[in-house]
């Protein structure tokens, strides 16, 4: 590893961008914010104000020009990311990419080909999950067979409430993906098939969504993975695993922490926010990038595992809109590249 | 209420038949077994053992000649319950029929219309979760919309292992039925469709069996209510319910008791059996059984509650034999006789 | 066992003699209420209005009359109850008496040696606590050595409020008179010294009463254990015990049930009752003094059991008063009687 | 706050230096190791692997020579800071050290007059427990008396077992030293008095070790709060907190995240070291350390609760000697400088 810090470009200034540029700042070893890149001017100016050597730009390719950035952190919304990974993909620099790589797996597939010009994997994909100190007991737990062979999942997946711009589509595209690519890994093996039933709507819930819904995934082997997709739950931000093993269960993400007795109850202090929730997380996810950056490798989801969430999100969607069991067809072999 | 204890005729001296004979010994206020009716001779006499003033008998009709008894308690297995029912209540009197009233939704329309013929129900039916604390504390919440409306409900059901005779119909009419009953009680309202999927084969249960199997009901005004039946878990015998409501989630059926930390963990004692997970229900069944009987009438789930649940199981096993979806079609309308 | 119903005369109509006879009338099998024994008339009637076979009396002589009945449960406050056992002992009838046998060791050793006049023990004392499935639980860790030997005990116990009658010495001798029982069940071996502090005041407890105090008593072989007497804590009724073995702990009285995710918390309901806390451990209690009692025996704490919390009442008032270590001095040694 | 990254020289390459040189490594953000001093040559050298740019030093003295570093880390054992303090502050570096600030009081006090020379306070003592989010949680609710005033505390800490140097009053010095400071944070007030008790003792201990004991502190106000330490009790690391106020009780410390059923029972795993339970509280620490060095400040417990739970432990000491209740007496009123 080399002693230099990892010059880092933040892609996108917004609520998460911002979240990125202060974790760099406080909690993150080896890397630096150097550049944010983010068409909004004063967005721009407002996210490097603690950071005084570090410039604004309003295109990636302005951050890429002169080798001045060993690196990008991507987080504009999905759509954008492509005109933002092929150039630093063409520069050679580290990305790490907020989740979806693309919003669909036509564009994904055109990332994967442009990535394997170069010499390895470059992206690592922010499904931050994979970073979760339960999600990753849960898979060692699966991975060792202690209970028997893993049978089903069942999952939920709560929001306190969504806003004007979220459709019932982007409850699988913005929202389940996160279960797309959390379930294989979980489980080691891809999704064959899905299926979207619809629940009892929730009447506090915008009128035009249809909220909440069930999503039924296949793996290859059988296993079934039930995913209770809830956007507008109200109590809290909820996303919880149970594992049904041939000789056992196992269950994550149930909130602990101090508990208190009063007022006739007792209880605790659930989250609202996916940013406690999974702080830990983000942290971990980014400083592990940070130190496979400097190595000059990834560690974590790739590109590759970003196109299998994006197939399957198309898969889910025509699941959602015909109320059908929808086989899931992948367009290509995965390439020794991501071996 | 007469002060006289219920003189009670227990049909069947099986486990379930002795269970009960035992709980009227030692745990029921207010009634007591008289007769014990059961064809074969050697399991009679050993039911009676600890009640010198009860008799045997070989066949119900034995037992309710001469006003000898006041009530009867079936515990047979469901196929022999119409053999026992229709004489009973030919002879007017009370009945605690353990589930399910019969196996099919025709022979338990003969016993709706054998019942109908009576001043009132005499029929009580032994879904004995209604009796369960929690499953009334969770009925409660739902009633009182505190949480808002009821979405879904997320059920598990798990027994240890299962015997030769089990077969995947089974998991429907004998595990399953239990659901039938309770979601509907719990919801308010009835079932109007059901699917039934496979799961990953567990290597453990038996080479005939598909289990676990996921088991989705609809209600009649959208409520979602999976149930994962797995009847080969090994670890124990489990029961719980998850549900979701418009602004809360609530569960039930978590295990609790001593805790210990030991062995670099901690943890405690889950059931191995329903005997104990329902013991207190089954206590509580019985009592309230007893206490309605002497006062004239009943005080749980009637006749008509165990045709609604023939005719879901019904439906349940022909979902699970095509792998579609299909909707509940209830022969009969409710009687105001059950209201 | 006979098969006739045992005949109890119910001594005292308050709140505990009233939810006694309830307990007789729904739950308890094998025993009926035949009077309720109560100075108070208006107090009697009602107690019996739902009994048209019961009988009233002012006076313990007069029930004890013409072998009308075979036992008595005694249900005055402690001051009464010498009064009541001393007939009922030489009646030879079978007894429950509620806790404490008498208020002092002096009074104690009389009842003792009245009782030891008979052919074995009549009284069977109304320590509740062990007839708690978590009590039992312990005990039965504590005695399996399965997690070495016993440490440390650390208790809690703790009520809602109390009123206007309530003293400071009433905090040792009519609640933490519990533990003085509970302590030498669970360790096995009798409490050899008491220590008594106080804590900070809680200015919602009367003006009057130093709540809440910390209790250390000591057993012969050197186990602590500290008692958090708390009798003002407005939020519940919670009774907890924290077993500290050579390697592991065990804990118990954290109360389960149905749980609740809302409002950006998470939780269920506590106990604000000793009447629901302990519901379950009074209902066995008295089923299983009733078995034992028409089998000419008892089948739980003994008189003795009553003049040892007696004697270490009294020392602990002691300590209370004086601030000081105090030895427990017991006046007689244990009769083979008691064995 | 200046950009460049804080240079630190860590004193003390055992277990405890060697962690928080990896700290350094791969969590912190805005500091680096320049200087590890120890005077095993060996050991030193290991230390810096993977720090090519890391210089080794025998003496303290060297390591403040010509400006190089901003800052020491002392991770040496309590008897060698004094050495270490004085020329650190003396060369007016910022310092964290490990707690104990000094072994005794005396010495504290020495180190409290050599800061009192510089501008403002330089040293931040090594108490993590005030970076665990519990703890934290705890203080918070402690404060708002959201739940009334405090009264009691109860504290339990445990650890799997001690080795070869580790004495009676160890207990005190190097353990129950943690809840010496925690205390008086969480209460917002002094420890005015300690008493000291010996449970009975565990054979798995040490035969010199008088192990486990019950340390029984009060504050200025009368807080109650006492502390189980337990240091072979063989299940794993634990360190847990109950806080009783007027209207409701708290409870820190218990282990959560992935839970499990199996083999007849349900649980989770136990912490078995101080790292895997204090490791966020290290991190945190660490991290805020480095920000205020950076700002010219300090951010957590400086010397002078290091000279406080210096002058706790002495009485505790003497109270364990003497088995009596000690008074606490502080040889100085704290100074204006430490406000």
């Amino acid at each position: 590893m080399t002693t230099a810090n990892l010059r880092v470009a933040v892609v996108g200034a917004g609520q998460m961008g911002a979240d990125h540029i202060a974790r760099f700042s406080h909690k993150i070893s080896g890397a630096e914010v150097v550049a944010v890149v983010e068409p909004d001017e004063a967005r721009a100016k407002a996210a490097v104000a603690g950071l005084p050597e570090a410039s604004t730009r309003t295109r990636i390719e302005d951050a890429l020009e002169k080798d001045s950035i060993d690196a990008v952190l991507i987080a504009t919304p999905g759509p954008f990311h492509e005109a933002v990974l092929l150039p630093a993909l063409e520069a050679g620099v580290e990305i790490l990419c907020e989740k979806p790589l693309t919003p669909d797996s036509e564009s994904s597939l055109r990332i994967l080909q442009a990535e394997q010009q170069l010499d390895r994997p470059h992206i690592q994909l922010g499904f931050m999950r994979r970073f979760d100190a339960e999600y990753i007991a849960l898979r060692e737990l699966i991975a060792s067979a202690d209970a028997g062979a893993l049978l089903m999942l069942h999952c939920a997946h709560r929001n306190a409430s969504t806003g004007e711009g979220y459709t019932s589509s982007m409850l699988i595209t913005d929202s389940v993906v996160h279960e797309m690519d959390v379930i294989p890994w979980l489980v080691g093996e891809p999704i064959a098939a899905v299926e979207v039933k619809k629940a009892r709507k929730n009447s506090l819930a915008p009128a035009w969504l249809d909220d909440p819904q069930l999503i039924i995934f296949e793996t290859i082997s059988g296993v079934l993975a039930d995913v209770e997709i809830n956007v507008n739950v109200q109590f809290g931000y909820q996303v919880t695993t149970e594992a049904v093993f041939e000789k056992g269960i196992a269950e994550i993400g149930k909130t602990a922490g101090l508990m208190r007795w009063q007022d006739a109850s007792f209880g605790g202090v659930e989250h609202v926010s996916f940013k406690t929730r999974f702080a830990a997380a983000y942290d971990s996810q980014v400083q592990r990038w940070v130190n496979a950056a400097r190595n000059g490798t990834i560690d974590g989801p790739s590109a590759w595992d970003g196109f299998l969430a994006a197939t399957v999100s198309e898969a889910a969607v025509e699941a959602q809109t015909t109320g059908k069991r929808v086989a899931v067809q992948y367009a290509v072999a995965k390439p020794d590249f991501y071996n």
